[in-house]
C-alpha cells in the first residue's frame, strides 16, 4: 500500500506550485501592478485572510451627508484582490445622501436590507433611471456612470453594494470640484456654476483657491 | 441664444449612439453568445430593468437541505447581463446547508445578514479554509474552487452572496453526480465510492442507471 | 505541379472560416451585445470600413462652450468595433471649453496639434493633475475619473483624443444633471447646490422639474 | 417525501437559465460579434458538439511546402466558441516547413508527438529563439510574434498546436506578400526586396499585378 | 551610408524597450500577482525558457488511480506566464482513471495520442455530456465543471490536454473532500454521504478528523 | 461644525487607499509582470507622469526607410501602465516607408495630420485592404495583421496613431528576418526567398550567418 501513497504525494507536490494561482491575497508591503496588489505566499496565508468583519459595525452618519460608506476593498480586504469583486456597507441617517458620484471602473449592484432608498443613475445620453428601493429590492448601476442614493423614508436605511472589481473606486463630483485646491476660475469655467456657488461650496467642504 | 440651442442638439445627437454601450440589458427572444444575452434597445430600455426584486421574499426552505438560493443573475435579472456581476440570496432554516458546490465562472463574496453560517471553502492543494460567521462577516470564494455554507445556529439563517459574473452558474456536486443517468459503474470508477452509497444517493436525489 | 497548387487551395480554405474572427466589421442592423455591435459578412466587409474621414473637418464651435467633440466610435466607425480602441476630434475655439465629464468605460490619450490646451483630471483622494499642453504634447486620463479641457491660449486649437475602448461614451456633468428632468429637489439634495443655481442652469440647458 | 421532490425542481429551475452560460456552443447560421459565434440553444446541443475528429487523420502534405495544418478552430469545432481556446495538427513530411507565420491573436504551444522539429520564433527586438525539438518536447510562442517550424529529421513529424484564443488567426508572410493582388511597386517599396524575386514569387503563389 | 546606420541604431533603442512585453518569462524569487508571476529581465531570457521536456516522460501510473497527470503550468514552465495557454501530459494504464475534478480558472482541451478513453463533463444543470475517443479524438471541456477521464480500452492510453490560462488550477472531488482534516461531521453534512464511506475514504487518501 | 468635518475625513481616508487603482504609473526600478510595470506610490506621483512631450519633435527621416515611429508606449510615457492604451508619431519625408510590420498584442488607428499617405493591412486570408489617406483622415488596422505605411505625396506627412495596448510592441519583418543572427539557410527554406536575395538584406539591415 506504500506505493500508492507515495505516488499520491508526488503527484500532490506536482500540483502545490499551481496552488498558487487559486488565489492571491494582498500583500501590502510590496509594490502592486495594474491588475492588483502581489501575491501573499500561500503558506502564509490563512482563512482570516479572507474574512472581513468590518461591514458588522455601522458607520458613523454625523456628518454633513448623514451617510456613511464603509468599504470592503481589496485596500482594506486582502483575500479580494485579483477576484473581481468587492463590497461596502452603506448606512443612510434619516435625511441621509450619498451625493452623485461614479466608480471609475466598475458596475455596482445595490441590496437594500433596511428602510427605504431613492436611486438614480443617469446614462451617456442623459437619461434619467429613477426607482424607490424597499426592504429587499436591489438595483444595478451601469460602469462608470453618475449615481446617487437617497434615504427615502423615515428610519435609518442600510444597504449593502457589491462592485464588478476588487477596487472599484469611489469619486464624488462635490470632492472632486470643491475640496481641494482647483481654482474657482477654472471650476467656473468648467462646471458653467455662479462663482458665488463655487466659493460656497470650497467653503463648506474645505477647498481652497 | 438659438445658436448655442441648436449646437446642442447637434453636439448630443453626435453622442447618442454612443450610449448604446453604457449597458446592455438583456434580450432573451435572440440569440445569445459568449459575451452574455443580446441588448434590448436603448429606447426600450426602463428603470425596471435595472430593478429586482425577487430577493425580498424568503425561499422555501421544506427541502431536503433546509436551504434555499434564489439567484438574481443575467438569466433573471435583464439589466446585469455584460456587467460583470450578479447576486444571489441565501436562506437557511435551522440545519440547512447549500452542500459542497462550485461557480464555474465566477468568484463569489458572502454578507450575513441575520443568524451564524459555518463556510468553507478548499483550494487547489486540498488546504481547508474554514470559519464561523456572524452577522455582518463577509467572506469571499475564490473563482471555481469547491465550497459549502452551513447554518451554525438554532435560528433561521440569511445572507446575500454577489459573483464576480452576470451568470456565474452553480454546480453542485451532489446533484452532477447523483442527479441524472450517469452509470453506476462509471460513478464508483470516477468517485471512489461504493456501489451501495451511489445507488442510495441516485436515490434520494432521481438519479438513474 | 498541379499537385501543390491544389493543395494550397486546400489549406487555404481551411483556414477561410477562421478569417472571420481578425476583424469584426460593425453591423447596426441586427441586435449588439455586451462585447460590441453584430458582425458584418466578410465577404461583404471593404477598405471602406476601415477608413473614417468625418475628423478632417474642424467642428461647429459657436455654441455655448465654443467648442465641439467630433467622435470616430464603433457607432461611427463600423471597423472599430470590437477592436478596443476608438478616437475622436476636439476643437476649441478662443475661450472653448470642454467641461467637466468622463468616459465610463475608457481611458483616454489627448494629442495636441494644434494651440495650447489647459487640461486636468481628478483621482479618486480628490487630488489634481493639471497641465498646461502645448502642439504635441500628449496627455493620459486614466479610465472613469473626472476630467476637463479647456483652450489656454489666444487662437483655436486643435487635438485628437483616443481611447481604450471601441465605445468609450461620454458623460458630460452639466448635461446629466441639468439637462434632463431629473426634479431640482433630487439635485440640490444630491450636490449641495443652491436651488437657484440648479433652476439657472436648468434654464441655460433645458431641462425641467 | 413528495415536499423536498417539489423544491429541488424548483430549484433546478431556479437554475436552468443560468447554464446558458456554462458554454456557448457555435450557432454558424446567425450572425457572430467580437466576442465570437452566437451560441445554440442548450437543448439542442450534444456531446458530439463538444468532440472533434478531424485531426486523427494526417493531413495532404503533397505540396509546396510539404506540410499540412489541419485546423480545429471555432469555426470548425462549434464547442470551443467562447472558451478561449483551439487546437491544430502539424504534418511534416522529410523536409516540410510551416514557413514563418503569425496568429494575430492568440499564443500557440506546440506538443511534438512524432520526429524531431526544429522550431523558432523572433521577438520584437529581432532575438531569434530557436531550438531543435524531440518527441515530447513542448514549446510556446508568444502572442503575435513572426514563427516557424521546420522538419529536422529524416523521417515524418507529427505534433499538436494548442492557442489561447478559439479563433487564433493564421497570417503567412509569403501568403500574405505574394498571394494576391498587392502590386508589385507596393511590395518592392515595403520589403526592400527586388523586383524580380518578388514577381517570382507570385508566380509561384498565384499571386497578381 | 553612416546616416542610415546610425538612424536604425536609434530606430531600434527606441523599441528595445517595448520588447519587455513580447513576453513575461516567470520570474519565480520574487512575489507574483493576480496576473501571474513578475518577469524576467528580458536579457536574462533563453531558448530555452520557451521549451519544456517533462513531457516527454510518462508519468507514473503505478497508484491508486492508475494515471498520472504531468502538468507544464507556469509553475512548472516559465515561458508560459502570462500567456494565456499550458499544457500537461496524461498517462492512463488499464483500468486507470483521472477521477472526477475540475480547473478553477480554465477550460481544456484533450488530444488522444494513444488507446481510448472514455471522457465526460457534467453541466450545471446536470446533464451529462459523455463520449468514447479514440486515437486522433479531441474534446473540450468548459470552463470550471466537472469532469473525468476513464481508460476505456484494454491497452495504456497517452493524451495531452491544453488550458485556457496559465495557471488553471486542478481540484480532485475525492482530494478536497478526503486528504484533508475537514471533519467527518461536516463532509457528512455537506455530501450526502454516510459517515462510514466518509471515514473509509479518509482512511484511503490519508484525512484526518 | 466640527462634526461634519471630522467625519469626511474619516470617510476619505476610508478611500486613500482604494485610489491606488485609479492608476498605476511605472515604476521601472523594480520587476514587472503580465499586465504591465509595477506602480509608484501615488505620494510620488505627479501630473508630469501623466504628460509626455517627446512627440512634439520630427523624428530624424535620413534614413533608409526615410522615415521615423516615435513610440509614447508605457516604456517611455509611465503614466500609460495598465491603462490599454499607447501612441506614436509618425513622420515619412518625401518616399518614407514604414515597412510590412506588425503590433503582436494591439489594434491601430492611424490618423493622418499632414500630407497624403497609402496604408494598407493584410488578412488572415490574405486580402489587401489599401486606401491612399489624406489629412483628418483614418485608419484603423486590426490586431497583429501585417500592415504598411507610405508617403503618397510630394511633400513630408505627418501621422499619429494609437494602440489598443499600453505596450503594442512593433515587429518590423525585415528587421526580423535579416537583421539578426537567423541563418541564412533557415530562412531561405521558411520564406522562399532566394539565398541571394537574403544574403543582400542582410548586408543592408546588418544580419550575420
Amino acid at each position: 500500500m506504500s506505493f500508492p501513497i507515495i505516488c499520491i504525494f508526488l503527484l500532490l507536490s506536482s500540483f502545490s506550485h499551481a496552488a498558487v494561482q487559486d488565489f492571491c491575497v494582498a500583500d501590502y508591503t510590496v509594490p502592486d501592478g495594474p491588475a492588483g496588489y502581489a501575491c501573499k505566499k500561500p503558506v502564509k496565508v490563512t482563512v482570516d485572510d479572507f474574512v472581513f468583519s468590518g461591514l458588522g459595525i455601522a458607520g458613523n452618519t454625523s456628518n454633513i451627508i448623514k451617510a456613511a460608506v464603509t468599504p470592503a476593498f481589496a485596500a482594506q480586504f486582502p483575500g479580494l484582490n485579483g477576484l473581481g469583486i468587492s463590497t461596502a456597507r452603506l448606512d443612510l441617517a434619516v435625511g441621509g445622501v450619498i451625493p452623485f458620484h461614479t466608480h471609475p471602473g466598475a458596475s455596482e449592484v445595490l441590496i437594500v436590507v433596511q428602510g427605504t432608498i431613492c436611486a438614480g443613475f443617469i446614462s451617456s445620453d442623459n437619461t434619467v433611471y429613477l426607482k424607490s428601493l424597499k426592504k429587499g429590492d436591489i438595483m444595478v448601476f451601469p460602469q462608470g456612470l453618475l449615481h446617487f442614493q437617497v434615504n427615502a423614508g423615515g428610519t435609518p436605511s442600510l444597504a449593502f453594494v457589491s462592485f464588478s472589481s476588487p477596487s472599484p473606486g469611489l469619486q464624488l463630483v462635490d470632492y472632486a470640484l470643491f475640496k481641494n485646491d482647483l481654482s474657482t476660475d477654472l471650476i467656473v469655467a468648467t462646471t458653467f456654476l455662479d462663482r458665488a456657488q463655487v466659493k460656497k461650496l470650497k467653503g463648506v467642504l474645505g477647498g481652497t483657491n
